[in-house]
């Protein structure tokens, strides 16, 4: 079932198809698996998703609506969900948010192709950080504009400052993708350094769009919107990270309010509408009984965070920020290797641990990093930690 | 909910939005939903999706699936559900396609979007029928590409020929997307002239593109694929329509060997993965137990068929030629009134049976046109049949 095997193109192929990169971690996936299915032992920090099963009253949810016929939803979402939604914004945000402005989609995934669609003209610059979630480059070139990665450090929080967005803005400039809690650094975008952001894109008459797909996993502060100030920003949301619902694919996009219209148009053509078993499942996800289960498990997340961090220092990774949210450690390597890709592979070869080397997530000083995600219980990552220390000794 | 009271977007706007039409009759079947909170009796027949319940050995298989993790699948796909495609093709249509070649997809709407974003470069035109399906220009559109609608007619079979290709093939033309059996008009491209429009297209060094969607839903003769006869076809499939699976969101894309690795990398990037419970699920699709319940469903529809067409006919619409598939009569009332689209209002005001304009499908004489959909049980079509016939008196 390998595509590697099979011959290259020989017909037609798109342009952009040569600007877009697959997922690099894939081939070290592969391997992984060859190595679990040789008997090895693998312990996978490389994924993006929690290790949790869905919670239960979604899946009883889901279970029940498998009961009934399962037809096209409209194409903006089920009413009940977006206004469920919309609850949740006022309930743990203190924010009002139209329902007519929340659009169901098939995951972040479904959410960023709607937002770039309407938004970005080819040619258009959009404004990312590098490193960050390598999707938001490839939708932006799928769609003919043109992604503009800024190199983030540890001294701008692995973040989009409002001067960094200022003087990189051109005549080209359309819009400005910020995550928070990022992947792979884990950092938030404080909320002056937002508003800032916010400034600047609104005085040049761009637009602001933020992921906030990790949401509900920050461990040192409570979670925060950028719908809190302002209605001309369009926020990225999922059921994926927070919900640990990833494979049913399900997300939800913010949109301005003169947007719903153009949003609904495309996604009636794009995609007709979100699944609706996922759908009517999510209905159940803004429960008190779904609720004390997702934060009962937001705070396993703290645990493994304030456990790994320490532990990967002490064994000569620098990560000198602590990550405020998100499920990953972006790890400066430096000291251990000159090329983070080599590095990635030695370790699954010799101790069965897997990680994501940085080139995944952009092309700044990426060769030194390695992103640990931890989606694994506290004893795995303990015996991670062991792994590599005996690697490393 | 409505988005009909929000204002329109101030702020930027993507130039292909004033290019991409939303669905019109999403108006009318909202007047349709008004009509009902009012209590009155709504015949939906501009629907296009089966009234019947996905079968029930895939709903207990989706079921059981949602007991266990549902974490992402590999972007193309679980590989037993692409070795159950190809077996399938193998079984019943006696066609070998590697499981390799074969992309699970979120809905055929994931699959036009895979093999469109690795075809066509801005610019580049597609060849389409007008009318047609009417996503498919738009997803054209999206990226950048021109849709060049064909107008078809009764002559052609609705369908494009050879010669027709020919005479439209320009130095920008990239690819032609073909349905068959076709929506709105139900008809399916002969197997010669498939074959030499196929031809035609390879003298050309373009792509051609098979949407096979409504490919077990044909009722005078056995169900073809174009895979039977090349390997260099974009085949798009989907769970939706023969297996009832519409709001599951699940489809396939049979793509060329020197594709698999673009499409995998879009698909990626793009959607991660299709949704995994109904991945799970559509493995009890290619059953005996779920085959015999479509097949039955199958002879449902060609009894609906064979009623509503005389009995259409008898009203004094046109439909020269018996579709031989899908579940659809797009149904010339230019006898009937001048303004297709003031008519299905009419129809809907007057009657409560709600139909489809021709205007969602195209510009080629769409105004004649209006399109009935036959998800609706024998007594209900025959009892929409009256209400019509009252009303035309």
């Amino acid at each position: 079932m390998s595509a590697n095997k099979l011959p290259a193109a020989s017909g037609r192929l798109a342009h952009r198809m040569s600007d877009i990169a697959p997922f690099y971690v894939m081939e070290l996936l592969s391997r992984a698996h060859a190595l679990e299915a040789a008997g090895r032992s693998v312990i996978h920090l490389e994924v993006g998703e929690p290790d949790f099963a869905t919670p239960q009253p979604i899946v009883a949810a889901g279970t029940a609506a498998l009961q009934q016929r399962l037809p096209y939803t409209h194409a903006l979402g089920v009413p009940a969900l977006r206004s469920a939604i919309s609850a949740h914004y006022r309930q743990r945000f203190g924010v009002t948010v139209d329902p007519a402005r929340i659009v169901i989609t098939a995951g972040a995934s479904g959410a960023l192709l709607l937002a770039l669609g309407v938004l970005i003209d080819p040619g258009d610059e959009v404004l990312l950080t590098d490193p960050g979630y390598p999707c938001n480059r490839q939708f932006v070139r799928a769609l003919e504009g043109r992604p503009v990665s800024l190199p983030v450090d540890a001294e701008s929080h692995y973040q989009l400052s409002a001067e960094m967005v200022a003087r990189a803005w051109s005549k080209r400039t359309a819009a400005v993708l910020l995550a928070s809690p990022a992947n792979p650094t884990g950092t938030i975008v404080p909320a002056t350094m937002l508003r800032a952001i916010h400034e600047v894109v609104r005085a040049r008459a761009g637009t602001l769009m933020v992921d906030e797909i990790y949401q509900g996993l920050v461990y040192d502060s409570e979670p925060q919107t950028a719908l809190g100030f302002a209605d001309d920003i369009f926020v990225i949301n999922s059921f994926s990270k927070y919900f640990q619902m990833t494979g049913w694919r399900l997300g939800w996009l913010v949109v301005p309010p003169g947007y719903v219209r153009e949003v609904e148009k495309l996604a009636q053509n794009l995609f007709i509408c979100a699944s609706t078993p996922a759908q009517y499942a999510a209905l159940a996800a803004f429960t008190p009984e779904t609720l004390a289960i997702t934060e009962q498990r937001r705070a396993e997340f703290r645990a493994r965070r304030d456990y790994l961090l320490p532990a990967l220092r002490q064994l000569g990774f620098e990560i000198p920020l602590t990550p405020e949210g998100a499920f990953y450690l972006y790890a400066d390597c430096a000291r251990l290797t000159q090329d983070s890709q080599r590095f990635a592979w030695d370790v699954l070869e010799e101790t069965g641990v897997a990680i994501t080397p940085g080139l995944d997530f952009g092309a700044h000083e990426t060769h030194r990093y390695v992103r640990f995600s931890y989606c694994a219980a506290l004893p795995t990552l303990a015996e991670a930690v062991s792994r590599l220390r005996n690697f490393l000794d």
